[in-house]
């Protein structure tokens, strides 16, 4: 009688091994279950796609010049290469080829233990002696605002006395360009802008100067492959085609500019001057078991808006702050991604509804995620109600970023009832003082 | 006694023949004086740097493999490309060596003739004989909203009842950020672009359909080099040193859309579908005898948004229609892009002031260009009021655009007194009905 092997089961289409041979990795939120992928450097070496087991990154340009990774249609050129575009642009087939012969590598009970660990070092590098480099070269970056109790709380600061959530809102996930070039990898510092800052009374002039109101928000963006040219759509039922993960960005906010500056084309130097996104990207497939159905949209969305597919994302989010002159790390927030009112289906088919092309690295933000309570809200702006209710931090207070703190990310799918714990790349920036003039 | 030669003299630093050996390029708009920069494909040939005189491409590839370009700092990988932004990435000194000697190699008077001749076609192709492909992988696009008679038009119709410039208008040019990649280069096809239209009322929902009011925007660009990293500014002072040259560029704009969707964050797809762009850029150098200074601001300025140097552009320019089913060419709409308000340099400026980062490739465009009589109106929402009262168009009439119709826009800088006349690369576009669902 012919037996499945035991070391593998089927799960949401993906085969799944029990366990890895790379030491440490089982359980570490960075288990074969996982598998985000990167670009690295290894010290005086070219960049090269990777990605994560455990604390190692595991180089596919090694892999593949050892005869390792022989998959129709998956180039040696996409894979030694400093970002993870020419990959993005395969497309689906091969992003899960490669994905199933990483897991066949990795996994316990396959010969990977001896094909990959005879490469030694040179194939499975301790993350310390690498560079994680920006995993993607962003084409276009949309940020959108998608969530309900963000937009509500920026609408009553922003927009004192009006609506605070406007008519579009609950029709169409209100979005609008970021500045590509100006997208870091976590751990990049972050020089504190300067910009003109709103006058006190209608009678006077702005000023100009380093930003005081200096903020972050938390949010999960996504990047797409293989592309498309302009005047096609994305219906939502095949967006799965077109998303192939996800990572934990920091949307730097400078309110006192954005506020100034944003009517009425919306945020433009408020937001540009930077924004940080992980090094690892969580392959969509590695999320199966973490989707979810979110809360039902009232009103329903038009045809075109319509998901039947689980795509609210079931992951823990947490802000955490080191404050400057402190080694201590405090918890500012805490939310869950499953919070969001459009998902990223929905995203997706509304920003290429229009006919927009769309390209291999293209890079989609939720906007902050904030949940219902004070705790849980995405960015300072909401957690101080607009910078007059100061934060208790350790032994001083903030109601905006103050130079040297260190804003610190984190995401987690939970485990448990068969799924696994996935611990996303975390995005850590520390604010730097604003130039001299 | 020594003399200068005869066939040239200093004007802007910038030494000028009295005319060119390629035959017809004399007074054609496309002269000596002139020599835009633009990518082009011969027939079966890979892309190469190209500037166009006369109705032809001079092949600067070929110019570099014949030995004919050998100057310091200029790689013949930046030439032989499939976009400018290798060249654009060597700066200032290098595009100013370029054309000066490009210049003695196109003077009637120098040894050009022979040398560049004795190349033939290969050299100097004739433009009917090669695509002219868009000129620049855009990085990042900005869009300004800097003519003051356009945003109180707009403002006037987008928000009735309101004030039609709001308060931070006159104290920064306001900009968003849109689609780098739905840029397209002259005569491509626009496909009229679905989205959501507002609802009729308040009670209603919102329709999906083929946008009803596309409209075009009259803007005049401008692409960057050689970059500058994150942190960095650029003082109004030095603009000159990172502003490459100049384009005509047309907004394609759908108002229901954008109307519906742009509040609180500003257009997203109303905009993001298609923008058109000439497939030729006019250096700075070439419009060094066409600055002039503009109109005094009031209030004036903050500091580092002053400029001395004359960065108003006397350029004329036009919007043409050929409407569907005509080959009739009309004239809706002549102003001149001196009458903006803010100019290049204190865009540029003002788009790095935060640190945003800036890349070779980057596309700053003005925004649609009104002057104060109705003629002059750079949009057909200007020149019909909203939609509101039609315009003759040969046997029809328009309020905006239908699918056929053929939009044109040309600049032209005025010849005379001493100075050259240059026409700019023209931007055209068809319209395409809207995909079928």
């Amino acid at each position: 009688m012919a037996t499945e092997p035991r070391s593998s089961e089927r799960r949401g289409g993906e085969r799944v091994a029990e366990g890895t041979w790379v030491p440490g990795a089982d359980g570490s939120g960075f288990g074969i279950e996982h598998l985000p992928y990167g670009v690295v450097r290894p010290t005086g070496e070219a960049p090269r796609v990777a990605v994560r087991i455990g604390d190692r990154a595991l180089d596919l340009a090694v892999l593949a010049d050892a005869g390792l990774l022989a998959l129709p249609g998956l180039s040696a050129s996409a894979l030694r290469a400093p970002a993870l575009n020419g990959f993005l642009a395969l497309g689906r087939d091969v992003w899960s080829e490669t994905r199933a012969r990483l897991i066949e590598l990795l996994d316990v009970r396959g010969p990977g233990a001896s094909d990959v660990g005879a490469l030694g070092e040179r194939a499975l590098v301790p993350l310390a002696e690498v560079e994680a480099l920006l995993p993607v070269a962003v084409g276009d970056y949309v940020d959108f605002y998608s969530s309900l109790e963000h937009a509500s709380n920026l609408g009553r600061i922003m927009r004192p006395g009006g609506d605070p959530v406007l008519p579009n809102w609950r029709h169409l996930p209100v979005a609008y360009h970021g500045r590509a070039g100006s997208i870091v990898v976590s751990g990049t510092p972050i020089r504190r802008p300067c910009g003109q800052r709103p006058p006190h009374a209608p009678s006077e002039v702005p000023s100009f100067g380093p930003e005081r109101q200096l903020d972050f928000e938390l949010e999960l963006g996504f990047v797409t492959g293989p592309g498309l040219p302009s005047g096609a759509r994305i219906p939502a039922a095949v967006a799965d085609e077109h998303i192939f993960g996800f990572l934990l960005l920091n949307d730097w906010s400078a309110r006192e500019i954005q506020r100034w500056e944003a009517q009425p084309l919306g945020p433009f130097l408020g937001k540009s001057f930077a924004t940080s996104v992980a090094a690892w990207i969580t392959p969509l497939e590695a999320l199966a078991a973490h989707r979810v159905h979110g809360a039902p949209q009232d009103p329903p969305p038009l045809a075109y808006l319509h998901t039947d597919e689980p795509w609210a994302l079931e992951i823990d989010l947490e802000v955490a702050i080191v404050p400057a002159g402190s080694r201590v790390e405090l918890t500012l927030s805490r939310t869950n991604a499953r919070e969001l009112y459009w998902n990223a289906a929905q995203q997706l088919t509304h920003a290429t509804s229009g006919g927009s092309a769309l390209r291999a690295g293209d890079l989609f933000a939720s906007g902050a995620i904030s949940g219902l309570d004070p705790g849980s809200y995405g960015s300072l702006i909401e957690l101080t109600s607009g910078g007059s209710t100061a934060l208790q931090v350790g032994d001083g207070s903030r109601t905006f970023l103050e130079d040297g703190d260190t804003v610190i990310m984190r995401a987690v799918a939970a485990g448990g009832d068969r799924r696994p714990r996935l611990e996303l790349g975390e995005v850590s920036g520390t604010v730097l003082a604003a130039a001299e003039d």
